[in-house]
Formats: structure tokens, C-alpha cells, sequence
């Protein structure tokens, strides 16, 4: 017998340091609403009214304990830092809310579990993505929508991801390594975080061999409403931040 | 009553010195074979046999005739350029292929008509992208294909497209404006030439808001093999040039 070498993701998320500048971060101290995208990424979810939900990369349980406000029957949050989950567990004594370590590369869950799945700036890190969409196309009741959001590829590819500035002083970001797939390492909160870089095509693809139809793309910068209120994030129109996908099983 | 103004896509292939250039590249000269994303988008071809196929802006008729020697039972190419079908038309006698002239912002085709739609970079030309979506939903046949290519968001998007070369000589491509749909206006093989930059986003949404279920998504570069035939195309595997949709209806 083939011995199998079982991928692990890299736990950043219980390195010390990254931790702390993560929890500084306004999405980890204000949840949802502290996430610009989360108005575009909700208006893909649909009603969670007594929904058996899942939610992969759950962090603090921002997203598992709306879901039970909005009438989700449960949810289970996964997560592969003990961290998160130890803040996530702290914050709520719901009988209905579990929170579990799970490291995707290794996810299984019970056939036609669920009826919704969710998964918010987690799958990015993830190596063996068919694997995880596979798993959820069979864990997901049929009709079941899944909505996820990643880093963009636009934003994943670069070798220098970090805006450039042309003799007139307009910024623009500079790509390269887009056909390229693979890991990539970067310095964000800490040195060596490492994710992994796939075209939309390769997101979209994926989803379609594995069973589910693509219902919305939405490749996400802030809106204009939102950059008149943060001039500084103006530039983020120039090229898209996050990639939010809603597909149905 | 309110009068419509009927909108027009630019005619620049029927420029003379916009023709006399696009007339001399390799996809004008050799064909097919001339246009290195051919075998990627070939691939997204269903059989054609008995079908008929419907090609939106057919330029010299390249794709129409192959279609024939497949066993399309009729093709109908249409395009804008006057100097385009006047050259189709002198390539073939073939009574099952059509070329008449039509400008894709008035599309106009019967319910129902054809079995088959395809159309090679053109559609980057077109505003009202969302009615031209409409009219061929409604002319095909329930389980037919749209395969269209166009160029790709990342390639229409900036305002500067040129490459860039950071102190190394190292080259990327300064993407902006990516959010921010509308015309383009570009130099070339001419000056002023117009084009409509859309998000991927937006090609994927208009398309499945009018009813087609998507099947696959290429952002297309060219592969390492033709890299290896073709050394000076390897920055074209930093940001794709390309994107290849196949929809069914």
C-alpha cells in the first residue's frame, strides 16, 4: 500500500505574533460589520431560517452566531487554530453554535448534512481545493448554496504585491505571475504567511467538476458610497480585493 | 413617445489603415492556426455535426468555414466590417454559409434559429452587452453552447496598458482601473480605438441572469510549450490576454 503524505495547512493563525496583530485588526474587534465586504458577501446568503449550516475558517464565530440571528437551526464552526476557536467558544453559550478544529486540507463532514455552507477569506490558504469542494457537494442537501469569499487572484499572483506609482503619481498594481498557480508567501501581519494562488478560471472550474452551478462573481473593491466615506481606500477600485462566489449544489 | 437612440459599435476594421494592419497579422493571414488561443478555445466546441451555428463577428470567415468542414449543417457569420465580408465571401462558394453585415448593438436573430453561437473577440466591442446575451438566449436551441472569447478584464482594464519593468527587468502589467467599467480607448494597429472594459464579474452575472448555466472559464495565456516554440511570449503568462467562456443555454 501507497503510504499518503496528508497535506497540513500552515497554522499562521496560532503564531503569537500574527494573532495579536490579527486581533487588532477592525474585522476581528468590530466582526462583520468591521469587514467592508460583508454587506456584498450577505447578499449572497440566503435565508438561513432553520438551515444547517457549516462554516469553514469560522476565526472568532463572528458569522456563526449572525447565522443563528438570523434563524439558522445550527451551525458548526471549523477552524484550525486553537486560538480562534478558544475566543470563538468564549464568546457564546448557544447549545446550537459548535465550534471544532478542523485543518481543511483534512475535511470531512457527514453526507447531506448541511443546507448551507459558508466560508469567509479561508479558502485561499487551502492547497487541495477540489478536495474541500467535493467533500462540501457531498455534505450539502441538493438546492444548498455555497458562499465563499478569497483573497482575489488579482491579489494573490504578484511576486511584489504592493502598489507602484507612475512619474505622475498614479498608483497601480503591478501583475504578474497570474497564470502561474501555486503557493505564495508574503509578510502580512508576520514574515512567511503562505497562501495559495489559483486564477478565477481555476476557482470557477473547480466548483463546475465537482457538481455545483455558478450563481454570482463578484470580484469586490470597496463601493463608491464607501470609498466617499475613506478616501484612502480609493485605491482599492483599481484592481479587486476579494473574490466573493455564491454556487449552488 | 420617448426616441431611443440606437447605439453603434465603432466600424474601425473598415478604417483603411486599421485594415491594412489587421490584415497582416498571423490570425489574418494564416487563419485558425494564426491565433495562438485557438487550440483552448476549440476545445470548448461541442460537435458540430447537423448543427447550426451562428458566429458574431465573423471578420474574415475563418471560424464559419471550419464549422462547415466539421459538419455544421449551415453557418450564418455576421459582422460590422463591409471590408471583412467582402472578404469572407470571396473565400468560399459554399452555398450553407451565410455572411451578411449587422451591427451587434442591434442584433437582432430568429427564436429559436440555431443550435450553436460562437464568436472570437469580438464582444469587447459591445455596450449593451446584456441585450446581445438576451437575443441569443432566446435564438438557441434548450442545451446549446455560446463559446465566445474576448479580451481578457485584466488586459482592457488599464488606462496605461503597456508593460512595466521594475529595477531588476523585471516586467508586470500595471493594472488600475479594474472596477471602473465602461469605453476603453486605445492605440492599435490605429489610433482611437474603442473597446468596453466589463469585470469578469459582470461577463459571468449578465450571463447567467439571462439564462445560460456556465460550463468553463479560461483566462487564457499561452501554455509553456508554446512558450518554449516562442521565447517572446512568456511575459504573456503574467496576466492572462485572453478569456474564454462556454455557456448553455
Amino acid at each position: 500500500m501507497r503510504k499518503v503524505q496528508a497535506a497540513m495547512t500552515q497554522n499562521i493563525y496560532d503564531d503569537a505574533g500574527f494573532f495579536q496583530n490579527y486581533s487588532a485588526l477592525p474585522r476581528s474587534r468590530e466582526g462583520l460589520a468591521g469587514a467592508p465586504e460583508w454587506p456584498a458577501l450577505r447578499a449572497l446568503v440566503p435565508d438561513l431560517r432553520g438551515r444547517r449550516v457549516v462554516d469553514l475558517g469560522c476565526g472568532f464565530g463572528w458569522f456563526a452566531r449572525w447565522a443563528r440571528e438570523e434563524g439558522a437551526a445550527s451551525v458548526l464552526g471549523l477552524d484550525v487554530s486553537r486560538n480562534m476557536l478558544t475566543r470563538a467558544r468564549d464568546m457564546s453559550t448557544d447549545e446550537a453554535l459548535h465550534f471544532e478544529q478542523a485543518d481543511l486540507e483534512q475535511l470531512s463532514l457527514p453526507q447531506a448534512g448541511f443546507d448551507f455552507a459558508y466560508s469567509a477569506l479561508a479558502l485561499h490558504y487551502v492547497e487541495h481545493i477540489t478536495r474541500v469542494f467535493a467533500v462540501l457537494h457531498r455534505a450539502l442537501t441538493p438546492g444548498a448554496r455555497l458562499v465563499f469569499s478569497v483573497e482575489h487572484p488579482a491579489y494573490t499572483a504578484p511576486r511584489a504585491p504592493d502598489w507602484i506609482r507612475d512619474a505622475a503619481g498614479r498608483e497601480s498594481w503591478p501583475l504578474d505571475g497570474y497564470l502561474e498557480e501555486g503557493p505564495r508567501v508574503t509578510d502580512w501581519l508576520a514574515p512567511g504567511v503562505m497562501k495559495q494562488h489559483r486564477t478565477l478560471g481555476t476557482w470557477l472550474n473547480t466548483l463546475i467538476d465537482c457538481g455545483f452551478a455558478i450563481r454570482h462573481v463578484e470580484e469586490w473593491g470597496p463601493t463608491r458610497a464607501q470609498v466617499a466615506a475613506r478616501p484612502e481606500w480609493a485605491r482599492e477600485r483599481e484592481r479587486p480585493m476579494f473574490l466573493l462566489i455564491a454556487a449552488q449544489r
